[in-house]
């Protein structure tokens, strides 16, 4: 019989995106409902990069070189110089998202069967990446209580096996908010040194950081070999629809094996190449006004939250995200339940069930992720739906 | 050691991609340097492509569905139906490029270590995928002396094994030109079906055929399981940099699997989705025109190989490429000869050597690939350097 591969049985559907079908009836049945599923921000990609667009100035739409137009790679070199990180357009491959970056990093430096450790929850997508890649991920649980800090390294000396390769970060954390320290960085870069691994740095937030500033991994001195750093534009200038992202490591040999595969898929999009290239120019304030915003959005929601019987909510220290305790029996459920069951005046909220950005299986059943990237008033609105649903969700577990 | 993967180690450079640098050297010499290497016409974007980019109305470069957008997936539908090709846009996932439809095939119906047919020469990309999928490329070898005709099907049932899922072609054929006949496609319909295989077919020149239509793998009756559709905006609206493609297939199982994948990268470019759509309105005479110019340079490129002594290319009846052999010793050193050592009216010429097409070693030694994508005039100039330089290139193996 004709049959698809073991790995296309295997691959997880997206926890951000398998309930889409549910909020699509919810909305054909008239709901409003407030998307804090997924991190596609409602602020207004700068003008300054749809000019870019609407300006192109181009006759043939044609190939760029694999490792990206030369004109964007320099500019982004001088963008990571601008925060303290010393990379040469060389050093830079241009990718179509940050997702190609992170399938390029465990294609390049992993064989099928080879693991990576990954502090959990992560971002859900890790796991299809390395399903992709034959790639085994071996999760580290990090905690809700100490709002989910590194885990201690003893955790990670004792799942170092011969197959390790790598680890992965996400920093500031995409699902935590957890903006690691300088010295959780160092412990992390004295485990790769003396485990030889590499350690691929998820950046996407960097400038997303509401107490103290992101410290990148390409901060950390005499490890440069071991380093891949992983970046998008995609959140940087709400720009998740560009597709463009970047690997950059200072790793010669790894540059030059990631460039074959870059080879095999041509190029990344002309168009959106230019967009980055105008996003380099922005004025500095840029940064300050976005991150101002989400910081007060970040204040609301948190406060909302833990306002409520039951629910805790760590203080997340950059990213856009929340992810929370509920008295919930399961956050599956109770995600479809919004959205096929619920309604509080005419409205519902979509949130991501923790469940899918563990490795673990059974954690996160009492955990959601919720992205703060609506304005202050929907958040409300979306707040006053989940306080309201709290009290009345069937499988809730305290007032039953 | 830190070491990359073997997999990283085993990726091919890129045939038509890796003679660049001789090229760049090549031009800061001060030579032209014609461009045949590589499928990147010189024909302009059709100008509603553009405007639909110059015009594009948004203010959030915001994430687009995983399968792409909805309307350009309902359009794409009618574009299909308009070639007779009966699909639904349910049925359609819109790819990164063609490339990622190739690679989703690969990852949803093989696992590592499962074998792909596939006639060679061939896509040399089609190696780069096998490699990052870890899925082995069996080819089965077709023939310049006939003009690269479908081998006869004995050969593969020879090739076939348990482990053998899916066989590849790609129709009008990339590197050959070769178009398959409705008879080649009838026999590959009874050995799939014989065998339970994909049948994954790249057709991303569909309208480029000079002799007769196109006969599509999804024309085939009763069989619509089995068959998966890649296929691009690159070559038919000379988008190259556009990065848009598309996985059609009718096998609900393989759909709801190659969803995943997709939703794995989120999404394809949104900005390319719109030049995709805007395509599907040009005037009908657009193929037209464009084939007509094609035409005109294939008549000429193939006149002017064939007169050369000691060439012989076979008439392409499709695509934009002519396989070509030459009374060389080694295409790979020839190539980098014509950029390194040679120069004709302080002109050269840049080819693609046929040894990366395919992948029984030592074939394609005396053949290149050459990319009819460029006007008349250049072609007749890029004619005059290969002339000259089979003249006196050190390896001919004639008038020595």
């Amino acid at each position: 019989m004709l049959q698809i591969s073991n790995r296309g049985n295997a691959m997880p559907a997206s926890p951000i995106r398998k309930l889409v079908p549910y909020a699509e009836a919810a909305k054909k049945r008239g709901l409003t409902v407030y998307h804090l599923n997924i991190g596609q921000p409602d602020i207004e990609t700068p003008k300054q990069i749809r000019d870019a667009i609407h300006n192109a100035d181009f006759k043939i739409l044609e190939y760029t070189h694999s490792a990206g137009l030369e004109s964007y790679r320099k500019k982004l070199a001088q963008y990571y110089q601008g925060v303290g990180i010393n990379v040469d357009h060389n050093e830079i491959i241009i990718t179509t998202g940050g997702s190609e970056a992170i399938l390029f990093g465990f294609m390049a430096c992993l064989d099928p069967g080879d693991e990576v450790i990954i502090p959990e929850p992560f971002y859900a997508n890790y796991n299809g990446f390395a399903i992709a890649a034959g790639v085994n991920v071996v999760p580290i649980t990090s905690h809700i209580e100490n709002g989910f800090a590194l885990p201690p390294i003893e955790d990670f000396e004792q799942k170092i096996t011969s197959k390790t390769k790598a680890i992965v970060i996400c920093n500031p954390n995409n699902p935590t908010g957890y903006n690691y320290s300088e010295a959780e960085m160092q412990k992390l870069k004295q485990i790769i040194l003396k485990h030889n691994l590499f350690l691929f740095s998820d950046e996407a937030y960097r400038e997303f950081t509401y107490e103290g500033k992101q410290f990148s991994a390409m901060h950390l001195s005499d490890v440069d070999d071991n380093i891949v750093l992983m970046d998008t534009i995609s959140k940087r200038y709400s720009a998740c629809g560009a597709r463009i992202g970047a690997f950059v490591t200072k790793n010669k040999q790894l540059l030059d094996a990631t460039m074959k595969f870059a080879q095999m898929r041509l190029c990344s999009p002309y168009l959106e190449q230019l967009a980055g290239e105008a996003a380099i120019d922005l004025p500095a304030d840029y940064f300050n006004d976005t991150k101002a915003e989400y910081q007060s959005r970040r204040d609301l929601i948190v406060k909302r939250l833990n306002a409520m019987e039951g629910v805790f909510c760590p203080n997340p220290g950059g990213a856009f995200y929340a992810m929370t305790q509920l008295p919930i029996d399961d956050a599956d459920v109770f995600c479809q339940w919004l959205l096929e069951d619920f309604s509080y005046q005419n409205q519902t909220v979509m949130l991501a069930p923790a469940t899918g950005f563990y490795g673990t299986k059974g954690l996160g059943m009492n955990e959601v992720r919720l992205a703060y990237v609506l304005n202050l008033d929907a958040i409300n609105h979306a707040m006053d739906c989940l306080e309201a649903a709290l009290k009345v969700y069937p499988g809730r577990t305290i007032n039953k």
